[in-house]
């Protein structure tokens, strides 16, 4: 077993984020199929320089259970065009009303409200097409594929999240609905794709629970961040508008807890997370290596 | 082979509408469940007072292929939420801006336009839960029933035509523009409610190709009455706001080609329509009153 802290992260991500970029770009229309104007739009915010931590999250689930990253690419796909639909209209005027995305404009600025509606329509519906292509194995049919995808994404968990979140703002919440909010909004996905990935490799039952808790530990911990990191960076480091949740008077980890008080959170999360990779000794080490990384990331 | 003017599409239509009901009443989370305000709003517009024309067709496709309905019950319930998603969306301020929907406000007023696109995602997420309940049959697995609603309901068909809607608007276009715009908008999803019917009930290829024909057809007749009746009937007739096409200065069939012009291109699609059902003789008799119906309705 190789010391965690040899692993190459850096050439890990990079190589991943290759990978899932050009699963995307062969499998969303080209930008010159009509309506062009759809399809550049749906193009413009999947290429807009998201870290991809989903999908890359997703191969490493499959490579913990040791499968083969290349069949999980369709599923890790499909959870990043979830996110990125989830972002396009979380960013509307009648939403968050966000003019900045990772540094540009976001879609309703470039193309309208309308087609930033319709974009992020077009790449929810074509995750469940992604997700229908992946290969499905002995415990895991594509029915069930599909129902962990629509059940992270829908009025359940992510889209409940953006309720809570809208109907919760500017009011005192306390830190139990924040951390429901999160888990919502936040920790189902990321779980969801960790669970899909795993999926791919035909994890067995204790494996799929095992990278459940690691994803919803991640998830949380990673949303923690996401909050300190809106208070204590500027704008330019974030690539989007530092200080919104304040200004929006959104309850978060550290308006409720103190920096200190959200860190420490963030730290318990993420010892929660390690300690769920545990089973999987050394084929975890991509997963443990990102779960570091999350914690300790500037932007 | 009962004569067609026998069957007793009025019972059939009530029948299978409240099939339907049922199915969606219990498909869809309870409007208690959290966050209520989400669920609540899904039920108001799927509980709005639709024809269930879609699924009707549906459940009627599957009995025309030698089917039994209730096999296909999920399916037609996916269709209805894809078409009441794309409704709400449609209806919001940067799209159509339309107050009223079968006589009652839109959701945005109801609920407010971010909890209306919240209502909207979560349906059309919530299909694809529904379509994977479908049980496969040897020609249909799930991959394939759920490629069907994806392909149907995104940016190359329905999607597409609500972009090529909006980016017409108050230009002058051709009939073969509008027509285009028709078969995506309107088309598309009629003739895959028809198909995912067919599927359900493991339709031969031939089967399949008649009924994808049949559903083009009538989608094509369907949205050129909706066209006539928005110019010839009265807002209280309608449900709806009549006359709102020539004030947003869309193109309509009766615009382009007068209303004699329109009704005689109907006619000519609905004879298509039957032609098509022909090789299911008595077992597409449904189909074929529901295809009169469609052609000769006031609302």
């Amino acid at each position: 077993m190789k010391n965690p802290s040899q692993f190459n992260l850096k050439n890990y991500l990079s190589k991943n984020q290759k990978a899932v970029d050009a699963a995307l770009g062969s499998l969303l229309p080209k930008p010159a199929v009509k309506p062009p104007t759809i399809h550049k739009a749906m193009r413009y915010s999947i290429f807009a320089g998201g870290k991809r931590l989903r999908p890359i999250l997703a191969l490493a689930a499959a490579e913990a259970c040791g499968g083969a990253a290349a069949n999980a690419i369709p599923l890790a796909c499909a959870v990043e065009c979830v996110h990125t639909y989830s972002l396009i209209h979380d960013d509307l005027p009648c939403m968050d009303n966000d003019d900045f995305r990772r540094g540009k404009p976001t879609s309703h600025k470039v193309y309208g409200e309308g087609i930033a509606v319709l974009a992020g329509d077009a790449l929810l519906t074509i995750a469940f097409e992604m997700a229908a292509k992946a290969r499905p194995t002995s415990r895991y049919p594509t029915a069930i594929i599909i129902h962990e995808l629509a059940d992270a994404s829908g009025s359940l968990q992510l889209i409940a999240g953006q309720v809570m979140d809208l109907e919760n703002e500017g009011k005192k919440i306390s830190a139990s609905v924040l951390r429901s909010i999160h888990e919502r909004k936040t920790a189902a996905l990321i779980r969801s794709s960790l669970r899909l990935g795993a999926m791919s490799a035909n994890a067995t039952p204790t494996q799929l629970a095992g990278l459940s808790d690691f994803g919803f530990a991640l998830g949380l911990a990673f949303q923690i961040v996401d909050d300190i990191l809106d208070i204590t960076q500027t704008s330019e480091q974030l690539g989007k508008s530092a200080g919104k949740d304040v200004k929006a008077q959104k309850a978060t980890y550290p308006a409720l807890l103190g920096l200190k008080g959200a860190e420490k959170e963030a730290d318990k999360w993420t010892l929660k997370a390690r300690a769920a990779l545990k089973p999987f000794g050394a084929k975890a080490e991509a997963l443990s290596a990102i779960a570091d990384y999350l914690l300790t990331r500037k932007s």
